[in-house]
């Protein structure tokens, strides 16, 4: 059950939904806590807003994930979940092919709004907040960059890996943010032959 | 003279300033609207708020600017007035050198707290609102995208020139907003020989 899921009545969550339903409660507070985060900014989110946009009690918000920095590492682990599978992924292949291989399951996340919409969410509030900033930094350098960077036998293999990161995340921003043409609607099977060899040439060029 | 200029009393410009500093004042403005539409968001961002950061009335700021919108646009074409000098600079040389020479001159704005600041203040608001981002949107299509890719004659300009600049976007995001390590803390000379070559690859490869 995600965000969109059935309406309850708000103030205190049903008991057996309680028992039951967890997962699905955890999910709803997460998804309200991106709204939040993504339209009001790390500052001036709060844990009362993010509680009733999830029709739970605030308490339970505190309950779940502790305070607002908390929830905020908790929203970013979310949405960053579905890219957390590119360091197996890349670990497990030939690095002369990293390029087309990252490229391909990036636009994938991308692709789908399912997947993208949380990581912009987060972006938006990293982009706008040093705290979030510097939450955002630890996770990626953590999860992804250490990981990849670590299967790298080459020098400077962060440097290289954020270098790559850029690209993409520049195209991302271009891309599904400010939404300058041709690049907003250029289809993936375009933009993938032109961006792997470019992200190849970073990371083992 | 800047919005660190001398501190005057609020409410009304003297009339002698108003006389022979009008754009001191206009500065001053844009200045004040720069900082509250990165703080508060284009949404939320108001005209008193921004008069009130530049010691003047908001009728003043109405006089020089007209509406919100407009004050936004005079704010993102002052911040882009140093990135204005780049359909120049390349139009006048060689495009197999434009690689070097484009991320040689964004390294000479951005390393300058002075050219970058308003540049990231601006694209904050732009990542925050759908207004902002159609109207940081327009002018760097008309005045930047548009002038670029007419010198380049190869199929697919605009998308060359958007990739490009994808990847001058995303390092500026990794490095002076996200500030990840080590790309953060990296000498300009020893990311610009990795950036220019990728960068007039997507240009001319």
């Amino acid at each position: 059950m995600s965000a969109n899921g059935p309406v309850r009545r708000r103030g205190r969550p049903a008991s057996a939904e309680k028992a039951a339903g967890e997962p699905a409660t955890r999910d709803r507070i997460l998804g309200s806590a991106r709204a939040e985060f993504a339209e009001r900014g790390y500052d001036k989110a709060s844990i009362r807003a993010i509680a009733r946009g999830a029709g739970v009690d605030s308490a339970l918000v505190h309950h779940y994930f502790g305070t607002k920095e908390q929830v905020f590492t908790a929203a970013v682990q979310g949405a960053f979940a579905p890219a957390l599978g590119i360091p197996d992924l890349l670990l497990s292949g030939d690095p002369e092919e990293w390029g087309e291989q990252l490229v391909g399951y990036i636009f994938m996340i991308w692709e789908d709004a399912v997947t993208r919409d949380p990581l912009l969410a987060i972006m938006r509030s990293a982009v706008n907040n040093e705290t979030a900033a510097s939450i955002f930094r630890g996770l990626i350098t953590r999860n992804l960059l250490e990981r990849v960077a670590g299967g790298l036998d080459r020098p400077d293999p962060e440097l290289r890996v954020e270098l790559a990161m850029a690209q993409l995340v520049g195209t991302a921003m271009l891309r599904y943010v400010i939404k300058v043409e041709p690049i907003a609607s250029a289809r993936p099977e375009d933009l993938i032959p032109r961006l792997a060899p470019v992200v190849q040439r970073h990371l083992t060029g």
